[in-house]
């Protein structure tokens, strides 16, 4: 993109994601939810003590799972309440 | 793309919607409304006190979200109504 | 694409759609209405007083939406009549 | 892509195109018909009195319409007849 | 892609290809039939005297189509049988 | 990506692969078997003597056909056995 | 993307994967099971002694499979449990 704006702060919250607990939801809408244990500018990451849930549901658990991060919609922190 | 236009002026808009209340709408059509934290030329974004809305109705409540650029249809300042 | 050919003249048409009454249409078939305010080569742009139509009925209507140009299937200028 | 022939000739076709009638067939498989304006490498490309075609019925018509290229699904002369 | 094999030879197979009667499979499984007057590396082609088959019955003819290459699944000799 | 790690060895197997008979699954599961003439480092590839197979069932045979390695899911050698 | 972090250390679990049962879970929410052979950065990999899962049914087995990284969804070692 030609956009020729530079953010005023990097997005560093990434960073601030590190050994924290996140919430990772991909375009399919399953979510994981584990610890960050690392993140790159494309959003690959690895998550440790992984949990997937489908619909709100778990479906499964993963000791460490390695995410591409073509496939991700969002990344929050895991403090977050569904309604 | 190789059209060899210019725009006249950048599009700044972006930056005019940090710390604003602003709508994103996905392709999946699914909308998040929150206050701009930050936002690159991909439109990478933070949102802080994210609401996410499907149909409508209001499907969960996110402190804090980082948002892949690349799923996002538009955006939009958040004083615009809905029919 | 390694098409060699160059076009004649270069696709100005985007600026000539500056401060004019447009309509975009998005590859998902919404469509979008309103004045271009500014538009890059990547067809990302900004529309002020927009409306959005799903189906040939007005579904919202924003003030100013920034749209992600991959979403684009064509834009045309608003002097166009639907059969 | 780093297959390494290249061509024996340009695909000067799409400049024989310019000022021709031409069909547009996207990606849905809606037909865009008009007379050719432009057309760049990435088959972008300015139509005008274009009619939009869907399923064969002719579904709206068009003063000047910007098509961006990655839609498209092949471009052809006018000159073809539907079976 | 970072797999650092090179190709013992060229996918000179393409080129072998020029006015011979091909058969273009598309990622839609919308088939076309023709003579391949040229295609480039990433599989950008015009074919000549066109024969669309969609479900191996043949919906259109087009006298010189240019298909954008992104749309093609695989391209073959027209000495194929189907069963 | 910008994940920093080098594989120790490079991915030379699509080398090994020539000559060989091969199954190619393309991402809409579509199975394509034949003799790996060539490929390169995208997947694009020539086979010879090729087999398509839906669901199990031979739907079509092709002398030579050059896929498209974007479409491509895996590529294994033909020594596999189905369930 | 335009996000100017670095991640604090590499992304080095790749490597830690080689010779190591993994389960590699497609966008198409197919898996397969195998121990990994090589894998580059953009999570091309080779497997050995790969069985495919469909909905939790072992559905083939392959000697060695070369799976295209663009259509994965995650990495993990096999010591998950499903619950």
């Amino acid at each position: 993109m030609s956009m020729s704006i530079q953010p005023k702060k990097p997005l560093n919250i990434l960073q601030k994601m590190l050994d924290k607990e996140v919430v990772v939801r991909l375009k399919s809408n399953i979510e994981y939810h584990g610890k960050m244990v690392n993140v790159d500018i494309y959003m690959n990451m690895i998550l440790d003590n992984t949990k997937e849930y489908n619909n709100g549901q778990q479906a499964a658990s993963y000791g460490t799972v390695v995410i591409r991060g073509n496939n991700v919609l969002f990344i929050s922190f895991r403090n977050s309440s569904n309604l």
